[in-house]
């Protein structure tokens, strides 16, 4: 990125903490909301709320922690384990208390007094909606549709890439044909969803970020097949710009792991559909600039109807 | 609590289930949730809205991860260590990969191969608030309104007690006067509330899990000083009635850790009320039943005007 680019970055970053339309916690990628920030993100939901309903999504919801055995068994913690988050508490007696105590106030590290507990920090709004799935679907599979609050351990000073945020998911589990004209119509959704707020944006090929040397191949793979799309909008740069939409096929992962059959009984296939909400919402302050009231009558009407 | 009594919230844990009013996601505490109860949750937000407004609260929202600092500071880690979820990552090499990925595969404990983060998970949602009032009150204090999901690792099978949850809270800052009313006037707001969706209700001092032998003193002193109110609804047990709302006054506590001042120069004091959402919607199912369309008509008039 270039030098003027994290300059813009890092000068709009300042103006939205002046203003109190995030609020600095001191650690980087974790902000609190004021709310005129938290009205964009429940409008941009409003919108995304109605082509969930047209799909035909059942609502679900999960807490921002799930079973550390999901992390585990869908290899999550194989192919991210550094985006990750453990929780890990102190089990022990007022033997321990006082050491642990006295780390605590000198500042440190304190890992060494506490223990990991059976969960992780949620990474995907999905993750933990596939393992309730075992068994057969019924016939045509099943829509979802859910948010929650998603951690990945990435400190960054860009205000679009939080460690602590929430992604608004679609889920389809069903035959491969099924979830595939799905996820082609949520990405034909998704585009003119965005585009109608005045975002100017790229649909593309994408991958995740698998760790590691032997990650190039899966990413290579990713995008061979083309598995993950992303809808990208040039927040700071044209030449990077950033994804505020995931469109991902998933084949028979979550089905095989969590044994989860179609209604005639074959290995179902999954696709998920993510908007990544605080990616939005800063998308249309830096487009349309850091007052809703001033939005352009068309975003305005569209958001605020 | 008696065999029956917990019979009883065992069979009642079961049907919540099996209708998929909560999901289960195999760690005690942890649930999903279908879209009857995150209905009755939102329904009851809106009932708080309207009390919040009244008391002229900011809206402000933070993630459900704080800084390590916070809880460090306030004395959190000190007085609760046995609840406080530390979040871990990794953040090795590919030299390091190998050796936690046998360990995952194996499903033992990866505590070894991880770091300490920056943040832990919010005890409250109160907690991120604080340090961002540092420096002087304008006249009359501050008022927020805010909602996150909580962690406290106490796993346990009363559905009722999560290890992750919502609390909705209001927090006032300001002189002790100005705090010790508004907190009396909120005791009074949020029986009337719960009252009017018919939920039996005792109000009593109460005090803070303190640990360890040290915390005993901690907890008599709240209770003596009565800086900590509850509203319990009996949902298993007349004897052990659950607490689904509380009313905390903290004294100079975190004016004093934060340096906020008041407008005339003083330490600013604070108080919070909470209510806990998840408890208040089983508070409903299980003394209305599981089916809402089948309410009593003045809660359903009440809830869905």
């Amino acid at each position: 990125m270039a030098v003027d680019e994290v300059s813009s970055r890092t000068d709009f970053m300042r103006v939205l903490l002046d203003r109190r339309i995030l609020i600095a916690s001191g650690v980087p990628g974790v902000y609190g909301r004021g709310a005129a920030f938290d009205d964009v993100i429940a409008r941009v939901q409003a919108l995304i709320d109605v082509l969930s309903r047209r799909h035909g999504a059942e609502r679900v919801s999960f807490p921002p922690v799930i079973p550390r055995a999901v992390v585990r068994r869908t290899g999550y913690m194989e192919n991210f384990p550094q985006l990750c988050g453990s929780v890990h508490a102190f089990v022990g007696n007022d033997d321990k208390h006082p050491a642990l105590m006295d780390r605590v106030r000198e500042g440190g590290d304190w890992s060494e007094f506490v223990s990991q507990t059976d969960v992780v920090l949620a990474p995907a709004a999905c993750y933990p909606l596939y393992p309730s799935l075992t068994g057969q679907l019924p016939e045509g599979g099943r829509l979802f549709d859910l948010c929650s609050f998603c951690f990945r351990h990435e400190p960054s000073e860009d205000p679009a890439r939080m460690q602590s945020f929430q992604i608004r998911e679609n889920v389809r589990a069903g035959s491969p044909d099924d979830v595939q004209r799905w996820r082609a119509r949520w990405m034909e959704d998704g585009k003119e969803l965005l585009a109608s707020l005045g975002l100017p944006l790229k649909l593309d090929t994408a991958s995740d970020p698998f760790f590691g040397r032997g990650g190039r191949l899966m990413k290579a793979n990713q995008h061979a097949q083309e598995l993950k799309f992303e809808l990208l909008v040039p927040i700071w740069s044209e030449a990077q710009p950033t994804a505020v939409a995931s469109f991902n096929y998933h084949q028979e992962h979550f089905g095989h792991v969590f044994e989860i059959r179609t209604a005639t009984g074959e290995c179902a296939h999954t696709a998920c559909i993510g908007f990544g909400l605080e990616r939005v919402a800063i998308a249309l302050f830096k487009q349309h600039g850091l007052e809703p009231e001033r939005w352009p009558a068309e975003v305005r009407t569209r958001l605020w109807p």
